[in-house]
């Protein structure tokens, strides 16, 4: 079945210690976008300037991605600039240049309202809920978030995740809205506020899965060397969505194995620059570390 | 079978924001005996003062724990107070009297030199050799380690490291030793020095061994509530090492789950002080919460 994506579409440069990187394609909604394409069909809302890259379309294009509800504006791309230190954990934003970002408003074409699967893909809560609004009666919904929302946007985050079926954060974020420092205690408490589901992503320790049926702990793939993590997190919730899209029957018994899918396409991700790794992979590459996966946290 | 466990044996006083415990039973030795002695016959090599307290031999013994290589010297037992902040994940060390730990020297009783599984738990790794040097021809040797040791002893951790077959130490740790911010990659490296099998404990985050048959991703047992976290790197290794001796036939297929075993009984010693929950567990809880994580990473 088919998934609808919602977020950012933006041009990221990217430096880090070994290598700089500029006007590479990012944005929550790109990363997630090409996660999902493997595994099902994927329609993207989001907005671009008058500077986008013909390629970039292309892109996009060659992963099967519909671009009905893709916004050309006149304007710039929304632009991103960041540094990574060494150790890859801390980043530091460099510049922020939203561009036609800045008065987007996601408008749905009329098909795609009835698209099943909804993934709200890292973006203001304001604009996921306006996205809800259009919808008719999508079969399961996922929102990511960051920080950034907690802190300027709580109110609408609250309104959001009552209407969400799985709600993904990472840990400290969810140390944040929980107001509990043990994580475990943390996505338990956060359900209370509306999603069944809730995943709490931990980058390279995995990511935890809090659900009426009791936790999940999903490991990382293990890797050697990790190039670039932006869009890891974008990248591991598309791949969960697109897996769970593709899925026949009871949709909980398809989420553990869904976020094992998540956690290897992010682990393409992290293994170049931008989409540059992820664009090269095959499904049966992604299979072949599902399985490997497997075989790592036997006992 | 039998293990040897050479340690450290101490009063711990511990204070956390919720409480404040003297002289509690602690040390390296003390932890991983108890945790080991849930599945083998546990002999403990260490030092007392003459303040020891008579309660917690009769804990040891409670526990089955063979005491002919506890050595009982005039002066004071070795003494160290710590303080945890909230989320116990940062302590700071409010005092550390040594006592007759100071002039320690581990003499193995005749009967102990042929014991076939050695754990030498985190102690000075000058007598970690001392100890091996009378051991005759031990099936199996793991060594715990910490970073004072790395820092002050670097060179006799080396020399050790070329003897033993399994080296447990944490993830800062590891990073330190291989110079390598990875810790798959350090794990890896770390092999290179000596052990077998290197296994990187992550606290809250689980463990990963690298072995010549590659990795295994171990789970931590997902805990609510983390009481006093002192001394469960100790119950890891302690129970690690108890599992392995009570398993018969070729010692890697028994190590993952070694760690699962570890990794159970340490979730014990998190949930209350020193070893006041750890006493109170019988063998039936343990195999319980071991068949819980079997479920909670199965996918």
């Amino acid at each position: 079945m088919s998934v609808l994506i919602v977020g950012s579409t933006a041009l990221d440069s990217i430096k880090t210690p070994k290598a700089e990187n500029p006007r590479l394609l990012g944005g929550s909604a790109s990363h997630a976008a090409v996660a999902a394409s493997f595994f099902a069909p994927v329609h993207l809302v989001g907005v671009v300037g008058d500077d986008f890259p013909k390629r970039y379309l292309h892109l996009y294009r060659r992963h099967g991605i519909n671009l009905e509800g893709l916004q050309r504006a006149p304007g710039t791309t929304f632009h991103w600039a960041g540094e990574y230190e060494i150790n890859m954990n801390q980043r530091r934003t460099l510049a922020t240049e939203l561009g036609v970002f800045e008065t987007f408003t996601p408008a749905l074409p009329n098909s795609h309202q009835e698209l099943p699967y909804v993934l709200l893909a890292n973006i203001a809560p304001a604009l996921q809920l306006h996205v809800l609004n259009q919808m008719r009666r999508p079969k399961f919904i996922v929102a990511d978030t960051m920080d950034l929302w907690l802190n300027i946007a709580l109110k609408d985050l609250l309104r959001l995740l009552r209407r969400v079926d799985a709600f993904v954060l990472n840990d400290s974020e969810a140390r944040q809205l929980a107001h509990e420092d043990n994580v475990i205690v943390a996505a338990k408490k956060i359900r209370k506020l509306g999603p069944k589901y809730v995943i709490v992503k931990k980058g390279e320790h995995g990511s935890i899965l809090s659900s009426p049926a009791g936790y999940f702990l999903s490991p990382a793939y293990p890797l050697d060397r990790v190039v670039d993590p932006t869009g890891a997190g974008d990248s591991y919730v598309g791949g969960l969505i697109g897996y769970l899209a593709s899925q026949k029957g009871p949709l909980e018994a398809h989420l553990r194995r869904a976020m094992i899918y998540g956690s290897v396409v992010a682990s393409f991700c992290c293994e170049g620059f931008g989409l540059t790794r992820t664009t090269r992979v095959r499904r049966s590459d992604i299979d072949r570390r599902v399985k490997q996966l497997e075989k790592l946290v036997r006992f």
